[in-house]
């Protein structure tokens, strides 16, 4: 008999029965199952789960469970559902998700280099009127973050010749982006980008790390793009710098509380492009693939590869 | 005194003056001036002038021109106005304004592959859903005209990682590109595409060319971006293809008559994007330049390069 390895997953439907057969195709040696599929013993022995986002009630079942695997990149909702606990977090890093990444930042980025917003709402009023052009050489776009996601999108964007700045929280040095570091070179990197693009990952360093301040060291009329986490803008920060036309336009790919409340400003706003967490969607054949890849490596060394470290939090 | 060359140019106001201020800087040792400071020997004496599209009463008053250097690519009114008479027409071949149209046309096969309209509509309905994702190596972008700029297109669409294929009259062969040529290849070409670029001149040959049998050789659900010129489309036809769903979404950025008159259905139609032709701006300092080197090469060599030809009608 195979072993079993549960699946924790918050999917329902068709995407839970796609991951369930993407998973179970990539690792054909182990049964992949429901967490109530296991019994008694098995949840006692049960020292591996794949996971999305599961409640502490499924993790508490499986008392001696040594590490997850998650199927998404993001886990600061796993994070915070493990507490202190020493059970260790392996995220998905997939060079494909960093491929649909990169062309999200280009594809969202030309569209606010090319005026889509404001030509969308001349067509409503029927008005027949070229923008102003300008080459992608005179504009800057800022990244935030320039983990795997970051450097791919840098790529891309140098590609389609806009010049590019960068910042992180540790040093990088990449070859055409103009990298600055630490809070205290945020402000300046941000005084000199017509567009910013946000993909950090949501840590304590991070949540909120968007707001008033940040906004007025833009240059008036910059545009935002955030394909990062929604709690790294104050969201009333936001309002008020589209409000007083500091910033032209932002793109939201991602939100405090998803799916976005029917209630919540950012829908109606005419410069706001809201989208519904869509950038980069994860590919189940590939994600499972490198699932696969990293639990065969534990079953048969007992080594985690890429286990998230908790002080940094991604 | 230096000699005058006459600039015959439809705009008004601050684009005039940007053109002249650009021709004369780009063309130091003649001087740049409107018709009417000709004089009556002048006139008579006159060879060559720089042109938009004049009206047939300025160019009667020079009946010694040889030739015309227009600042567009796009001819076919000058060509019309011109009929049979012997005077040689040059239009604008400038590698910048393939680079610009190789972005427009990158930006908005993005803006359709992203799914950039219905997500638009959703936002409008406060819908959170996401649209399936397909990578670009599984879908074809199919380019019409594959002349410089077409050629620049392609290759932006490859980085992208998109399928290629591509239309002519006559073959080309292009690294990456299924080429296809001549009006029996046509519908075989766009069978397969699932976007279609329209980058052709208006000829005789392309006038009409997009009507019911090519929107009915499409797959359904193909998405359509016209760059090259209005009457190139059938707009009866397009109406059709979109109210029947055969066609998914059009961008329009060219339309038999422009402005596009507030009374035609483009403007309403929830699956059109207009676009007031501006995918590929001209850029004023590298046409003066380009129409400057035709001019000093004709004046030191009296040959004339780059004309049209006639029969192609580009």
């Amino acid at each position: 008999m195979k072993p079993r390895i549960p699946f924790l997953a918050t999917a329902t439907g068709a995407p839970r029965q796609a991951w369930f057969a993407a998973l179970q195709s990539a690792l054909p040696e182990v049964e992949i199952c429901e967490l109530q599929q296991l019994t008694a013993v098995e949840k006692q022995q049960c020292q591996v789960a794949i996971v999305t986002n599961p409640p502490l009630s499924e993790l508490a079942q499986l008392p001696n469970l040594i590490w997850v695997h998650s199927v998404w990149a993001g886990v600061e909702t796993l994070m915070h559902t493990v507490g202190d606990s020493p059970l260790k977090i392996v995220r998905l890093i997939d060079p494909m998700l960093a491929e649909t990444m990169a062309e999200a930042v280009l594809a969202w980025t030309l569209y606010l280099h090319r005026d889509m917003p404001a030509y969308r709402q001349q067509q409503q009023r029927q008005i027949w009127q070229s923008k102003p052009y300008r080459r992608p050489h005179s504009k800057t776009v800022g990244i935030l973050g320039l983990g795997q996601l970051g450097q791919a999108a840098a790529a891309a964007l140098l590609a389609a010749n806009f010049k590019l700045c960068g910042w992180s929280q540790q040093r990088k040095s990449i070859p055409g982006v103009q990298c600055f570091a630490g809070a205290s070179e945020l402000l300046p990197m941000l005084s000199q980008c017509d567009i910013v693009v946000c993909l950090l990952p949501l840590t304590i360093d991070t949540h909120g790390l968007l707001s008033t301040a940040q906004f007025n060291a833009l240059p008036t009329g910059a545009q935002l793009i955030n394909f990062g986490r929604g709690q790294i803008i104050d969201d009333d920060a936001l309002r008020l710098a589209l409000d007083q036309r500091k910033l032209q336009h932002a793109v939201l790919d991602v939100f405090a509380t998803e799916p976005l409340p029917v209630d919540q400003w950012q829908w109606q706003h005419p410069n706001v492009t809201v989208l519904p967490h869509c950038a980069a969607p994860t590919d189940k054949t590939s994600a499972s693939l490198i699932v696969a890849a990293n639990i065969r490596h534990w079953l048969s060394t007992g080594v985690i590869e890429g286990n998230v470290n908790l002080v940094r939090g991604y």
